[in-house]
């Protein structure tokens, strides 16, 4: 076995099985995929004949993370309406001064394709600096054909300009535009029956999402979007319970969905649906902490009932402006109590299965993508006890060192 | 005037009297102190004649930020007590496994004074490449004057290795040491007689400091403490009201003290003392996070009483392992509503208050160090609104950038 590259004296967190730990371990890679992984003593004879071998130091070795649920393309952010309203205005006044999502639509309109890019860059390296190795982005901005088409482009661009895999998802029915008030069922219409398919078409969407919720769309309007979305053999996910109990995560399980997102109201006959479907439980915990919820997703119903459970970021400018993945592990365990290991693999093979590419990433095994977060850590929990460290040591993405500095300060002001 | 270093192109928060906004503004540099500031407009004749200009490419430039209360000098952590606890374990379970804070100072005492620098640089680095300039450190995990003195020098050799101001806190009187099992009097005693004396006359406390609640020293004791402090000429300062009302916000401004600390029990009586001592009121919502505490601090109670509100990471391997400002100030506005306005305050003007520096730090004024944060930002909000995102662009201490890539990950690993 002629490897491409040997990287030893790590230890293994391959995230089967729980950690999946392998102490003194080596992992040799061959045409961006994982060729053999163990203990260092047993490699195969003829590894240590790799064209290159790095030395890990005595890193922990991850599988590269994956944020499976973010906005982080917009343009623009909404650290004025926080200010105001920290100041005492009320959401009433900062809609009146035409605030909340509909500025990030008229941000997002307005801005070239370029521009959208300029301005998401710098959030996608701070997830990146952290080990994340995919991300799944959505549109839900844009909201017209051409403004959500240019959104999801950007998104492909984003994994163009930077080591990162993207995983796109159309969130037309995200909000209402304003061209559609008062007639949400025909802004369902177009979505279906124009929006959907023409960004299929080019091959723009991996997967389609919805926000089903009494200040969003209904469960009938959901429902909708994802029949025209099977239509298309397109996957579903959802925003779902929230803030109320919509039934959500019940009808993306109906649908065979990859996951049901948030999740603060879910109910138990949602927990069966999804464990029966298999769909993922994708926790937000930024989101919760921004909005000062207090109502947990039932994690411990939803562990019994052997849900896979995904932590994200949300990232997102109105409730998540968070560009940490690991702080949303440790959000997800110091606010909801998951556990460190819980939150890794929230992070690792179950955001692998919310994107449905858990063949291709989220645990060290023989044939995946040798995507590879390396850590200066004691053990693997400290990437969950942390608050706002980084102790990220280098990064691999099909076995190719991120070499670029992400977006370095050494580009800006008077460095 | 033939300035060493002229800015331009910034707009400047100075954080005299609110943000201190300054837009096109352009800030002037000699002898590492602040020459002159203001419009760019107005730069007085001869400036441009700097023997170095540097364009800060409309960047916001604030003052260098300040974390006025850390325990970042420490050995070892405690993520696997914190995910002991995630699996069940209670705090009896870990204290008969040796967990806690004394765990922390077995492995404080053990560490070589290099080994303790060692472990230690990384977390300092973490905010420095934040726009921190100045830090506060605390002893309090060594417990006896020789492991107390080494934690100390360890805090001045930070600030020989990175380019950050240090002051230093002795606070001896943090847990009781195992030595002294039962008879804390008798260890006040230590303190006030022997460690004190031995550390003031080394110079290596700039301040006093306790831990006064039912679980540490009584308000007797910490006033003890104080008098000790006070015949040595050192100002104090106080962990106090965080988990109970023990009367200690007003026992340090009885003794004119800097600061009052955490104060999540704090009555109007304290705010009240407090206010007529002009002690500083430091907020830790690191801690209150971690631990899941909900009762927040009496903020709008200490802003109608027109205490100074400093804020702060209390980074500590217990109760915040916190290693972010920027998140600290977040967390300041999220959880407890602080505007962003009072969280940069917090993290500049109001900590050189808590420190005493107020005359060299804090803003940006003609004769204070020039210790500058470069922010690529849009406005000042930015800093408090992000969860988890740098925008940190530069930093200078005493007029001059920080060049040295603080512990980056080049010297790790495969890179
Ligand atoms: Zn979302
Ligand atoms: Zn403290």
């Amino acid at each position: 076995m002629a490897l491409d590259l040997l990287i030893t004296h790590v230890h293994l967190a391959t995230m089967v099985d729980g950690y999946g730990e392998i102490p003194d371990g080596a992992v040799g890679v061959k045409d961006g995929r994982i060729a053999w992984l163990g203990k260092q003593a047993d490699a195969p004879r003829g590894a240590r004949g790799a064209r290159v071998e790095h030395d890990g130091g005595g890193c922990w070795l991850t599988p590269g993370l994956i944020d499976c649920h973010t906005h982080i393309v917009h343009a623009g952010n909404r650290s004025g309406e926080f200010e105001a309203r920290l100041n005492g205005a009320t959401y009433e006044d900062i809609a009146r001064a035409g605030g909340g999502i509909m500025s990030t639509v008229r941000a997002t309109r307005d801005a070239s394709e370029d521009e959208l890019l300029r301005q998401s860059l710098p959030r996608v390296a701070s997830l990146l600096a952290e080990g994340v190795t995919t991300i799944e982005i959505k549109s839900g901005y844009g909201l017209s054909t051409e403004a959500e088409a240019k959104m999801l482009r950007v998104a492909r661009r984003v994994g163009e300009e930077l080591p990162v895999r993207v995983a796109t998802t159309f969130l037309g029915a995200h909000a209402l535009p304003p061209e559609f008030a008062g007639r949400a069922d025909d802004y369902i219409d177009e979505i279906c029956e124009r929006m959907l398919p023409a960004l299929a078409a080019q091959g723009l969407a991996d997967a389609v999402d919805a926000f089903c919720e009494r200040i969003g769309f209904s469960h009938a309007q959901t429902e909708r979007v994802f029949n025209a979305a099977k239509k298309l053999g397109l996957p579903v996910k959802l925003h779902a319970e929230q803030l109320s109990d919509q039934d959500g995560a019940a009808l993306v399980a109906r649908f065979g969905g990859l996951s049901a997102d948030h999740l603060e109201h879910l109910t138990q006959g949602g927990i069966d649906a999804m464990a029966t479907a298999g769909t993922v439980a994708v926790l937000l915990p930024g989101a919760y902490y921004f909005l000062r919820d207090t109502t947990p997703p039932p994690v411990a119903a939803l562990r019994a009932a052997g849900v896979k459970m995904a932590v994200a970021t949300d990232c997102n400018p109105g409730t998540s402006p968070m560009t940490s993945i690991l702080l949303a592990m440790n959000m997800a365990c110091t606010l909801w109590r998951l556990t460190p290991q819980e939150a890794l693999a929230g992070c690792t093979i179950n955001a692998a299965h919310a994107l449905g590419l858990q063949d291709e990433i989220g645990t060290l095994e023989v044939g995946k993508y040798a995507d590879f977060a390396l850590w200066q850590i004691g053990r693997p929990a400290e990437l969950s006890y942390g608050i706002g460290f980084n102790p990220c040591s280098a990064v691999l993405r099909g076995g190719e060192l991120n070499r670029r500095k992400l977006l370095d300060s050494d580009q800006h002001a008077i460095v």
